[in-house]
């Protein structure tokens, strides 16, 4: 009899992984606001749920892949949330790019409820979903995350963990996007000053996202800074500013100062007020940098 | 019979350089301030001399590489300047880290005089100097730069040419030292707001520079921000802002807002402010950052 | 038979509001969180109450003035709260500094209690509210402005109205407070770079402050900063900071970035980072551009 | 007989004072680039001059009133400029916004030439120009101070007097100029932070700037700002730039990191990127603020 996990949110990253774990053996009861998306399951192996308590409901592991904190919270502790139906000793594996705050008081509802919430956040874009490529942050009871490990492993190419509270891999969650963030906003600083200087900008791109900066964030978003190609959209810059924002919070919270923090999220609130919310995170970027410079 | 060639200049990347050369065979006419750097070459195959005008005389090519735009100028168009006693038809490799508008005046002068100045900058820290393993960006007169390839083929890994205009590989320079430094800025805002959370600085550097941001910049300075290892100097604030000052500068003349220019800028004229003018340059952003956030 | 009111807050703005209803007539059902406080009021001219619910129960008109969302929130829907108690038709003065969000909650809260909520925000230090020398912005229901009118003409010299919503007098608060401390940003800036060049700082301030910028905020801050005077503490770097998020909470709210409101969050919070969030806010600014000047 | 006194630089600031000077009974050697421009003066009470150094020609006193550092510095040590016929003991008045080092290196230029270069810097638009309320600024040798004393009363309100290095009233000009372009900023930010919150962004300008703001420099620029009118043009972004860089450049030679100051020249700079150099400063301010926010 194969395994039956819980699956919350099939959204970019969150349809994918989905397909992966079907892919190794897992029997899945799903449950995602728009249930339609849920047709790119295989039938045979998946059991729609009209609730996400439905989708907790007697199995052992719980994911949920969603958008953000109040989502989140919604999803687990409303009136048809996970905790609603979620099994004594059961796990919910939280994967949401949500504030450390959001997923220790989470788990503090679990543990009183007799689960177990970790966290397990990830890096990469929906083709590195696709090929089991995620890189995953793992936060939260021990016991847990080793019995929770064969389902991670089907999801990434390298489970990495950062201890025993729970909102720690929120906190590396947080730290990567802004680190992400603000290295579009520097490409598109450097890109532009030589572009203006009458060098050509995809040049200048390709020889640093081959050489100093030859790392995967550098070299896909760099290129699309560096032609200016901000379609399709992969990312919405509505989305990035939510973790521009966690970011922000997370330095007020844990008082220290960042500038270049505050350079991303003034970036990406222009976008938004200018109705760009919708438009790729690499234009609020790229085209940002453009146009105050005139081009 | 050697060939001869003039070299002004034995600073920590010129002095690897100078050696490399006489490795491939090369006899050098050296000029350097503090005459005593000369000791570390091997006295067979150079020349040393008292001007910069001398280390030019006689020879196809000369290469300098200085500090500024005002050094460089100073040894190039002053009293004992190298267009002193350049012969004609002879090359200027000017490899310093100057502003593209100094190199381009000075091109001009050159080539009043019968001569000409092209562009060479590299990338790389003094260990890359010794290893051959420099990345040299080009820009100037065509010609001039076949001709002198042989010679660069010794000093790096790979030689990227970045068209006529003299003053385009500095350009080059210039915005690869900007996103440089904001790397080690956004490092800096990211690895505290990590340690500030409760999470292992040291770990949270390992993880980022081992997957999506694994390229040598993040990996060499990123250790030494997670590790707070600030010395020994390798490379001094004041230079560092010397070149963050080039950006800024580049930003104006180019007519281009470049937010985290500015802040990159305030972080090294902080650290010189409070008298650390002579600490390593990732300090300034490292402690920097610690600094203002109470550590 | 004089007629009574409730008084909630008796903090450095309160107080000296609560004497100058005292002395225009009044009788106060007063409530604060430290008891002993009430000891600097007419004893024969108040009601020292238990609770929040108290001060508010049987009278025409309750005033709050508190500290932040948090606080006025508890003290209004708390289970000793204000709505507890407040009389059918009554009128509750919002004069604390909260976010306008939380004002149009409260005030919706009021009128489904079937009593009113107006917002009555001041501009003034402590010796201004003794004075009777408040600035005083209104906003909310216009027959609950009329009503009370009276009583706001003892706290302050000018009474302006700001419309319906209830929250339009917390902008203007929100606004002004991050006008205030921008323009002491921009003198510890001035006065700085003139000490630094060689000036008498306090030469510099008094020159400004007396002819283009001679506006009360410039003049008695001004004063402080050239003097480097930061005790005694008039207004924590706490408070400040609360008023500093919330002008960044509105820039996000309201969609319109506001890169000078990310320096004076980044100058305070640095304050609080050092340790210094009980010192004057003031000093923030005058003290935190010196140190970075390393002054 | 009437007084004569060289004057150099009719412009927007100079035409004005010049008149004054001939309604005092002062008769002009007038030079301007523009020579049209003296057509608004009294022909029977100037003496139109070929150069700067004609107009310096056997008078005690020679007033400037330039653009910039190089207009300054042409007119002063060019091959026509002051320097070439100023009579020893003759004093030249610098009234321009430059650098103090320009300054002090013109003063030096002086001294070896048997005369004497103060400085007197103005604050006020032409209106105030016209009305002789100038706020003049003075710095340099005490006599010559002293001797040019009179002329200088018929041009301001009131001479402060900041002490014997020739620069010094130029860091003044140049530290008020930084903070007017932060109060137009500040108000921009806090104006329309307010309208989009649904205020009339023009009652809030009234309240601030005749309340707690109640100052020249808020009540002019902010009437503009609040009314997003940035016709007819009074003093051009360039202009505002130049500024706006002196003080940038100030803050960086005296080691003084100034945030606001750096987005004050990121403002300029955006507008004189999109073309709108030759508008009105205020508009890169007002209009700045509007277009990152999507009005």
């Amino acid at each position: 009899m194969e395994n039956k996990i819980g699956f919350v949110g099939l959204g970019d990253i969150g349809l994918p992984m989905a397909k992966n774990l079907i892919d190794a053996g897992y029997h899945l009861q799903v449950y995602n606001r728009t249930a339609s998306k849920a047709d790119m399951l295989n039938a045979a192996h998946i059991t729609l749920c009209p609730t996400p308590a439905d989708a907790a409901n007697g199995v052992p592991v719980v994911i949920s892949m969603l958008t953000d904190d109040e989502v989140v919270t919604q999803n687990t502790t409303g009136e048809n949330g996970i905790l609603k139906k979620i099994a004594k000793g059961a796990i919910h594996i939280s994967m949401s790019s949500i504030s450390p705050d959001a997923a220790e008081h989470l788990a503090k509802l679990h543990a009183d409820a007799g689960s177990t919430l970790i966290v397990a956040t990830v890096f990469g874009r929906p083709e590195a979903a696709a090929a089991k490529k995620l890189w995953i942050c793992t936060s939260g009871d021990k016991t847990a995350k080793e019995t929770v490990r064969p389902i991670l492993e089907q999801l990434g190419q390298s489970i990495i963990d950062f201890g025993e509270p729970a909102g720690n891999a929120n906190v590396l969650k947080i730290a990567g996007n802004f680190m992400i963030m603000s290295s579009m906003e520097i490409m598109a600083e450097a890109f532009t000053m030589a572009e203006k200087s009458g060098l050509d900008r995809a040049q200048v791109a390709d020889f640093f996202c081959s050489t100093i900066f030859n790392a995967p964030i550098f070299q896909n978003y760099g290129k699309l800074i560096a032609n200016k190609q901000y379609e399709p959209v992969g990312f919405k810059a509505t989305l990035g500013y939510k973790d521009a924002r966690l970011a922000l919070k997370l330095s007020q919270k844990t008082e220290m100062p960042a500038p270049v923090c505050a350079v991303v999220n003034n970036r990406l609130l222009t976008a938004i007020a200018r109705g760009h919310g919708d438009h790729d995170w690499v234009e609020a970027f790229g085209q940002g940098v453009s146009t105050d410079s005139g081009l």
